[in-house]
């Protein structure tokens, strides 16, 4: 009878309303009836998150984060008040708890506080005296008692975190699509649902454009191994698994095919090609708070060199001032902007052993005839930056290149 | 420059919305400029917590007490964060704590819990550090952590217990009235408000029909003595002291007139007048948990007699029935209702050492036609059952008669 723990982690869709929090209920008690012992962790119900933050920016449009904190956690404490009424209705033990009664303890950092420890002694006792065991996710104490949140996503890093700690079976991630597509099954119809990806695989694919699960509790379930279950909270399917390894049947070589148009691009033209330029321009955009994505800098047969580098759009316009003020003091010739560009990618661990695959690539956009203005790898991950309108069409042509559709 | 501690309390409708934020904001920083240290009491906003208790009963029409307490506890803790932002935005310090947070430890008796200590160490700690500190009303925190809220009008006793713990100066009770009246102004336009009353004349009042401060919180502060001043957030005159006791200029003997029209009457007819009846009838009710209100039994000539008594209507049903059963068993004749009447009552600790103040309330209802069914008294008030179409001419016409427009 007793099949071990599992924790259930539920996204603000999944809970969205009335009836959906019932939902959430009866597939609890359906696996509480199978005999798991289960933690849920839940998100705050469909958009109150952000309108709490709205009702937060009209009385001060620069709120202290502790006062953000105090504020934002609210929701998935009704959240989670909620759930276990859900559940008590359908004549089950469960019992509610907010991220400081179970002593998800995290470091002072506000609005983006990394979880210290995990005192997990009152889960445990509520689980011995059989109960469904509820947590509000995105949300931790510090040893101070100041209430303080995770970042966006922070409730897969609850999740993650009480499974890496309570010693769970799976982290079961309950979302409104039904797992890890081969690629947006809204671009490529044909997309198909991956059962098994790795942590590295799901990482690039998190951070290429692929919104599922948030990244850094992806980082965390790799580091402790924690194996992630995504899946859809309105469906009774098995999702995707994330693991450490996946031994496929046949030879996969790339899983997926990501798109990101959420880039735009920066080009230093003509600058002087001396040791030194790009660490000047770099250092000072990262003093700026601006995030760079991609850099490619080609080698140079003159004495001078472009720079492109991509950036996310809304820090174009910060990027582009500073870019422009180092630009005169190195003496480059212009800076451009270009918002009119997609980032296609393709993400395998198959890659690294299999020479010819960024060829193929190529050679498939090529055939399309889209213009690869960019070029970047990583050991599991190529990334072509195209023009926009192309985007699609280059999902859609490596989909098949890559025989992902089968 | 150091005047020492005020405690504050704002109610719902003080921080109905952004702008009422903003105007108790403005009030709270005006004490703080005149340099008194500032305790900060708030309600949840506006309707907030009936909201609240509506969803709950759609998912659960019994929902467990204490997931009932982990929701509504909600509602203040975003009031809280909201005041602290606002007061930010004018540009002094405040932070703002759960009743959890600043150690309100009550028993585990959810929906309803007593306070058994406050921990108030945080709170100097910040008034120390030059802060104004803002208390969630309602809640508190028992000792095994489980959230817990005080009942309704329970941030009025957050705020006594807070201004009790730290021997403020005064506790200020801000609503929506300019204060304590000698009666409701709605009924008699005349109506004046007191300047200065006892707990034991608020306390009467209360439970008469005043709803201006919880019945409670009044006890507890004279139990320790807490001067309280309910005034209006929306203004700056000053409003009703309630205090141990009133050295009045005059020799005022009645204080204030309230109607109450929330009762209904039970006669039991013929009831035989033996020992031990009417403890047959109450003990059952109160079984039942009716909390009887007025009880009045007449001196029988034969060897029957009637008993009549008050409930709250919303309790009548179910009092009449259980009145009906023992009523056979006793062989009483027959069981009457009567929704249709209202409770005029006068109030004032003068009427100790004044005889003749009963004789003429009665005399004045006679003057105005009103017939007395049923007449109660305390110490410091005295009630009549009249019909309910009579209630406002009844409370006009003591209103005069004692004066209380002057």
């Amino acid at each position: 009878m007793h099949k071990g723990l599992i924790v259930q982690k539920f996204g603000g869709s999944s809970v969205a309303n009335l009836s959906r929090i019932q939902n959430v209920a009866r597939r609890v008690v359906n696996y509480s009836k199978k005999g798991y012992d289960l933690v849920v962790v839940v998100s705050a119900l469909g958009d109150t998150t952000d309108e709490l933050i709205e009702l937060a920016h009209k009385i001060n449009p620069e709120p202290a984060e502790r006062e953000m904190d105090m504020l934002l956690s609210t929701g998935e404490q009704i959240s989670v008040a909620l759930l276990a009424m859900a559940i008590h209705k359908l004549g089950y033990e469960a019992i509610s708890f907010t991220g400081a009664q179970v002593g998800i303890i995290t470091d002072t950092s506000h609005t983006r506080a990394r979880i210290l420890k995990i005192n997990a002694d009152k889960i445990k006792e509520e689980l011995k005296n059989g109960k469904i065991v509820i947590v509000a996710g995105f949300q931790g104490v510090t040893l101070n008692q100041d209430i303080t949140t995770l970042g966006r996503g922070g409730s897969d890093l609850t999740a993650v975190a009480l499974a890496k700690e309570l010693c769970a079976r799976e982290c079961q991630i309950y979302t409104d699509v039904a797992g890890i597509y081969t690629t947006d099954p809204h671009i490529e119809r044909r997309a198909k649902k991956i059962s098994r990806i790795t942590y590295d695989e799901m990482l690039e694919m998190a951070s290429l454009g692929a919104q599922v699960m948030q990244a850094r509790s992806i980082e965390v379930a790799k580091k402790f191994n924690v194996p992630i279950h995504v899946r859809s909270s309105f469906s009774k399917k098995s999702g995707t698994m994330i693991v450490r390894e996946v031994k496929r049947m046949e030879d996969v070589v790339v899983s997926g095919v990501t798109l990101n148009k959420k880039e735009a691009k920066i080009t230093v033209c003509n600058v002087p090609d001396r040791p030194g330029v790009a660490a000047k321009i770099f250092k000072e955009l990262s003093s700026g708070g601006i995030s760079v994505d991609m850099i490619v800098q080609n080698v140079s047969h003159t004495r001078q060199t472009d720079i492109s580098f991509t950036v996310n759009k809304s820090g174009l316009s910060k990027a582009s001032r500073i870019t422009k003020k180092i630009a005169r003091q190195i003496q480059a010739d212009d800076v451009l902007e270009d918002q009119d560009i997609a980032r296609v990618s393709i993400v395998g661990v198959g890659m690294k052993s299999h020479p010819g695959v960024a060829a193929k690539m190529f050679e498939s956009l090529a055939k399309n005839k889209i213009n690869i203005e960019m070029i970047s790898t990583s050991d599991i991950s190529i990334s072509c930056i195209i023009k926009k309108k192309s985007g699609e069409t280059a999902v859609r042509a490596l989909h098949e290149k890559f025989g992902l559709a089968k």
